[in-house]
């Protein structure tokens, strides 16, 4: 058996090639351990993660992972043997995201197509620039932006894949900027302007505000209603008194699914308000916009086709592996105009070329759309319209089962992914019933039941659900609350 | 077997549990097409790219490619066979980067611990903003950044990893920014500000400095010596000028590795005439801070303790899947002072935390550092300090080999990875030898000979041959030069 040894000058792998390397025959395969055990590892991670009885995470402090991981980086290196058993420490303390008890972040589940992605991907190690070093993949990002360009109602195919929402985000930012005032990309910013987002918004645009120059006094929050949606008659109001305070209005975002309470701002209402002050409107749809893929659920983005972009994270609702973000945007051209400068000849040689590195703001990028292209290939259209539809089924069932017990409360109504709720067994002021929330949380973490996270809503701590892994069925929501209350049954005895 | 159909509402993964659905016995494991054939796939395409017979790509131009694989998305979902029949076609029109004739961008090489890495963080899927979702991953970041800066010879543990090397120098930028002219994270831009990079640097800067709102006319470039390497006389003299001119200088990159001639700008010299004026010295290292690692050439970074910032790519000369880039600090904490701002609490709940999305660009974020600790881990430092110095001996080999020749000639000295030549069979002029530099390159890509790029040196287009892959021969090297000449006959017998 050939074998790496564990600091090769020449690592190059070896196979065998008929003979060993004393001229014995053997089968023409790969030997190496590395591969060998990986296999094993990954179905036996997969298989336990689908389990219900495995905890979603071993939880260990700091100080306690430090004594359980030999960290610190070796003079001489390790074994093939030792290399995997880091390895299989490495699953046994992180969290399982994929499990059905796992209902944290925007990112949940496991995408069995889109892990093949991008371990086609790795395996590949292409970088997106030019078409000459990445032609297969350059044709499937230009016709997942020509989809989802098509989806959201664009008649352009113009957009790029990047690296995350925030990013998107940004970008957006810095194509408005330019756009409305040319003479900063040469120039740079020499006065202020000013950016509107919801109260609810994330707070990716505070740094992008203060990475493009603008300075994060820039971003006016605007007032929101009772279900956590921009009204269109506040934005109105914020952008005449920013321009009668000096500053220049030039981009709006309505954000479609907020972090915490799953909200979708009026489209087509802030449409009308950034069209009469020449405003670009950007919508952030990190979190929602595939809702666009769901027939019964696509009327929460209606007027998204006047948008001049959008942001559009399939890691999230779409499940593919982290990370997979594309800034999609209405008119064609104008990315590569906003974010080019001379490149070096030594990269790009044809001007008419398919190079998207033209257009990006990165050098080397990693290829994020061919998970996605996988991905839908596998479930088609129809089967992505009935996996986001299946969200909203979740967190109705999920809803409904809070409204319906003695001792749950929504602390808002159910409009989307996200269900926040507290639990109240009564006689407990605002005060400890979020502090509850918050132990509850904790409690279920630590002893590895379930994982979820907490929020302030109308200034009330609650217990946020995001429903994002459309694999997950009703009885795992009913598992889910028997933690809770497990949890908080546990923490009045200790009390 | 249990399959998952063409579209499942409910995908979850099926695994056996001793019954199948007829209630037949069966082993517990994975029943699904889609990893079953994975396996063998990565097997047979890293065994064929081993083999120096196999074309290095497969090359069709993107009509051609359009008729052979069917990029549109369906309606109805495909079946697994047909999915992975997808992957296979991806496979066998990708260009091969770890083919040993793949010596055209600066990533090449397979590395298998790091491939091992990739497909770990990407079936965990984890993002790395807090601790509570990502325990292990940021512990080893942590590790991660400590040594690198460390081996710097910076006395903090500062930096962060990001998505690529553009990323990494646009965020050292903003960080500088922000530390030399605090109101601008508030308030934004507002008067000329200069940077200052060498006539060779990369074309990052320019991005950055439109991304950041200083405008690309803020870039200003400094004349090289003969080898591409910045003259610190002249960065003092540009300095002079810039601010009689009254813009305020604040930032100067010294580059450590260019990307044509592979040059290292004299770091000390320039740390010298940074500290005169007062400006935060940057070094792009993206491809060259690794040579830290080898004991026989870290000399060309000497002074570079005493850098403000380093831009590290480990997915370059240390050879991990893209991307895997960081950015190194000498003072702790400045990186949140100068990015961060008021979060949402859905996220982020303890100032105290190891959240290292505190001090990201990025929200969601992926796990970049783990497959560079299992790569060190294997190879050790001791490893990676004959891997780099390997670099430098391949590349001296390919020197000495064209200098030996009658037919090519060395456009410039070989100074570290890079080595430009030109082949000149005799009797052509500066114009034809040009064009036969490109002939010859476009000619060995599409016959999948080998694949390599071509740039501009003082007024001459060369081929550049880039030495990433330590695992090469220098057989490999004869076959690279085989291929040459086999391509300038072709060209010669059909002109």
């Amino acid at each position: 058996m050939h074998h790496i040894g564990p600091y090769p000058v020449n690592g190059r792998i070896h196979f065998s090639t008929g003979t060993n390397l004393n001229g014995m025959p053997q089968n023409e395969r790969l030997e190496n351990e590395l591969l060998s055990r990986l296999y094993p590892i990954i179905e036996e991670y997969l298989q336990k993660s689908a389990d219900s009885e495995t905890p979603v995470v071993e939880y260990r402090d700091p100080g306690e992972l430090q004594d359980l991981i030999d960290f610190e980086l070796p003079e001489e290196g390790v074994s093939e043997a030792a290399l995997m058993d880091l390895v299989e420490s490495y699953l046994k303390y992180s969290v399982r995201t994929g499990h059905p008890q796992f209902l944290n972040q925007l990112y949940q589940g496991f995408n069995l197509p889109g892990f093949v992605g991008e371990v086609i991907s790795a395996l590949t190690n292409t970088s997106m620039y030019t078409y000459e070093v990445a032609p297969v993949a350059t044709l499937i990002e230009q016709e997942m932006i020509s989809k989802m360009c098509s989806a959201l109602g664009f008649d352009s195919s113009e957009g790029i894949f990047l690296p995350g929402g925030s990013n998107a985000n940004m970008t957006a930012l810095l194509v408005a900027r330019n756009q409305k005032m040319p003479s900063i990309k040469s120039d740079g910013v020499s006065r202020p302007m000013a950016l509107f987002v919801s109260d609810q918004a994330h707070y990716s645009f505070e740094k992008a505000a203060n990475i493009l120059g603008l300075g994060i006094n820039s971003v006016i929050k605007v007032a929101t209603d009772s279900l956590g949606r921009m009204i269109p008659e506040e934005l109105d109001r914020a952008v005449q008194k920013s321009i009668k305070s000096g500053s220049t209005p030039f981009f709006v975002v309505a954000t479609a699914g907020t972090t915490v309470l799953g909200a979708f701002d009026p489209i087509s209402g802030i449409t009308d308000v950034a069209a009469r002050h020449n405003l670009w409107l950007h919508v952030d749809g990190a979190l929602g916009a595939s809702v666009i893929l769901s027939a019964k659920y696509r009327h929460l983005l209606h007027g998204i086709e006047r948008a001049d972009s959008v942001a559009w994270n399939p890691h999230k609702t779409m499940g593919v592996p982290l990370l997979c973000s594309a800034l999609l945007l209405r008119e064609n051209g104008i990315l590569a105009l906003c974010t080019s400068c001379d490149h070096g000849d030594y990269l790009f040689h044809d001007e008419e070329s398919l190079d998207l590195g033209k257009k990006s703001l990165q050098c080397g990028r990693r290829v994020d759309a061919l998970k996605l292209w996988l991905s839908w290939k596998y479930f088609g259209d129809k089967g992505y319209d009935q996996r986001i539809t299946r969200l909203f089924s979740l967190a109705d069932y999920a809803g409904e089962r809070i409204s319906s017990a003695s001792d749950m409360k929504l602390v808002s109504p159910v409009q989307s992914f996200n269900v926040c709720f507290q639990y109240d067994p009564g006689g407990l002021d605002e005060e400890a019933l979020g502090s509850l929330a918050r132990n509850i949380r904790e409690h279920m973490l630590r002893s590895g039941k379930s994982i979820v996270n907490y929020a302030t809503v109308n200034g009330q701590t609650a217990i946020r659900i995001s429903f994002i892994n459309p694999d997950l069925t009703e009885q795992d929501i009913d598992v889910f609350f028997e933690n809770v209350r497990s949890a908080a049954q546990q923490l009045t005895r200790i009390a």
